[in-house]
């Protein structure tokens, strides 16, 4: 047989794919999951886009340019134009997900062997971008005793190598929650200035903050730094439409954009009628957002008071995003999530959760963590987290 | 100035992209410009695709599964046992068009360093995957004389090296529109068989035969080596739906599918209103696609008629595709297609040609070639092809 890649080989599978089957069992035996473990939204996706597609004119669907429409880049810029962020259309191309987006912010920068900073837990996917294009993930461990707030800059400082190319962080971040303060991204930035590397900005989330003070503060905002800063974005969350496949790449460095139009143009365009979804997504009245961040931030506080009832349990609160890592009163949060699924029940329903292992580098990391989404609604998320609580109980007496 | 990759830098521009700013340069002079140079067809799209997306019922657009829907991946196994392809809905991948496919596909075979063996003149974008996931292309040459036939296998087994990890062949061609043989493909499955290796077909010009007793071999269709046979396909070209980015990678190695299953996880999904569009194209009525392939036969007839008329010209009719490769009577076709769209008219009209060095990877090949794809109606097809015969004259007694 011929061979498989080591590139192919050390590609990590997807955290939660080994517990798939498990879920599958559990459902065959009748029960209900609560799904905690997945980062799809429940919230409708804005009319006006829905609409877009429906009222489609079209008679042939063709490419569109490889950066994307002209007319969808000028409404994202003035999109973020009127957040005070700093982008202009000619700044933007527009990728097949953010996930194109971190692919080819990485195939940009690096080569095979070189390195880049993130502080981990971290988004379990830029592990695979990583890989795939070779490059080596350094972490730098956050603490749930600190909120996952960014470590020391001097502890960030010390992973520099000849081989560093960027640091890539999440604001505000999957699986933490955190939202990294101004001075934090300054920090971060005077560091990237003074070394010449990249900052990458996985801003994804950028628009789901819970706290009426807390701002978000983009990259692009930087002063001094812009040749060495990229921002990814996505309409996944902000617009509850994962499915439609459609990001960008924000760059104010010509090289850089130069060098990830060619990777896009390889691929030939993002996906056309999306595409027109997301250009009209872009008049979504702003009401659409304040419910959805009021229904967000009640499901965290419903979230957070719940698990904080349960003995042995350490969360903090996340800013951001719409997940949290919870520390468990147990050893091995693989080991009870199978559990969870194959051998328990509460009056036939039961509970899906991430082990947090797969959001580290480091091994030995996050053995007794597991992340929450908060993706249901308050009704389940209260009866999801009673069940947790029972089944610890029993857990943890079987031992 | 923090720097590019080298498997940036060494990324392939598109060989027409050179072009566009005189093409721009003619069209504000108020001059038309025929494009000869381009794959996307003017052919509708199905009217069932169409009218799929505008009855859509979602009220969320989700991610689907990382492997595409499973009805779509049922529905298109269907389609290729109508057709006597040995495909069953296990061994498919939905993938974002066919580029993704052939880049998974790379990504899951190769390692820096490893070599593909490509019969050229090759798909420019070939080059770009094989860059970004830093694998070596070794191109083996087809001629025009022989109207681009797979070399002798002799001549294709010299080029096997250790590093060697595969034979990469595009069936039929873009842009030679040459169909391979049973025979040629047999050879190549002897060869694989023979030093372990992969055979990656690019199909997804399959349904573009012209001329009546040909037919199709398609890999999958191989006995005896399918562990070592991967094939791509696109959604693009059949149902004239370039924009929906839907393609797919098949094959009955479980590893490489497990492999590839990998990547498709880290990119999350292939778009989902655009699948639900290609899940109706499979009800396409044989009335299309026979309207279709008499549209582009005669397109095909009227262009060689044409070509054949210019003096100096050589040119062999392809078997299928809707592109050619005609060698002109001139010395360096980018300076001549260059020239074409900066400085020359006919009552106001030129043509924008692909010069065929960018489907070359050996150095000097080429140059004296230019690709026509036959995208435009026989009106259209006739004018544009009489603008070359002029420009040819007149450049030629410039010099
Ligand atoms: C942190 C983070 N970045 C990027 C992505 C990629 O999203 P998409 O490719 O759908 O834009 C996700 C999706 O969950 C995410 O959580
Ligand atoms: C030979 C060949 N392969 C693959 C592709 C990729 O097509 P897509 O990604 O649109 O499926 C093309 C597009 O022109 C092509 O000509």
């Amino acid at each position: 047989m011929p061979t498989i890649s080591h590139k192919g080989r050390n590609m990590p599978e997807s955290p939660i794919r080994k517990l798939a089957p498990y879920a599958d069992i559990a459902k065959q035996k009748g029960h209900k999951v609560y799904h905690l473990n997945i980062g799809q939204p429940d919230i409708k996706t804005p009319e006006v886009a829905i609409e877009a597609v429906k009222n489609i004119d079209l008679s042939i669907i063709e490419y569109s340019p490889s950066a994307g429409y002209e007319s969808y880049r000028k409404k994202l810029a003035q999109f973020y134009q009127r957040q005070n962020v700093n982008v202009n259309s000619e700044d933007i191309i527009v990728t097949t997900g953010g996930s194109e987006a971190l692919l080819f912010a990485l195939a940009t920068i690096t080569d095979p062997g070189d390195e880049i900073i993130i502080p981990e837990p971290f988004y379990a996917n830029y592990h695979a971008f990583a890989s795939s294009t070779s490059a080596t993930v350094i972490p730098v461990i956050s603490t749930i005793d600190s909120g996952f707030a960014l470590p020391s800059i001097e502890e960030v400082e010390k992973l520099i190598t000849e081989k560093t190319k960027a640091i890539l962080i999440c604001n505000p971040g999957n699986p933490t929650g955190y939202l990294y303060s101004e001075t934090e991204i300054k920090q971060l930035a005077g560091l990237i200035k003074k070394h010449d590397l990249y900052l990458i900005a996985d801003e994804v989330y950028r628009e789901f903050l819970y706290d009426g003070d807390d701002v978000h503060f983009s990259v692009m905002n930087l002063e001094n730094v812009q040749q060495n800063v990229i921002m990814v974005d996505s309409v996944s969350k902000r617009y509850s439409m994962c499915g439609a496949r459609i990001g960008c790449l924000i760059t104010k460095n010509k090289a850089v954009l130069a060098t990830v139009m060619k990777f896009a143009q390889a691929r030939l365009s993002p996906p056309t009628i999306e595409q027109i979804a997301c250009e009209a997504a872009i008049d979504t009245p702003q009401s659409y957002f304040d419910e959805v961040i009021s229904e967000y931030k009640s499901r965290r506080d419903t979230l957070i008071t719940e698990l904080n009832k349960i003995e042995g349990v350490i969360v903090t609160k996340p800013k951001g995003a719409f997940y949290c890592i919870a520390q468990l009163p147990i050893a091995d949060s693989d080991d009870f999530a199978q559990w969870l699924l194959e051998s328990y029940n509460l009056n036939g329903e039961t509970v899906m959760i991430a082990p947090a292992k797969g959001f580290y580098s480091t091994p030995g990391m996050g053995l007794n963590q597991v992340r929450i989404a908060y993706v249901l609604n308050k009704k389940d998320l209260i009866s999801a987290v009673n069940i947790l609580k029972e089944a610890l109980l029993v857990y943890n007496a079987k031992k």
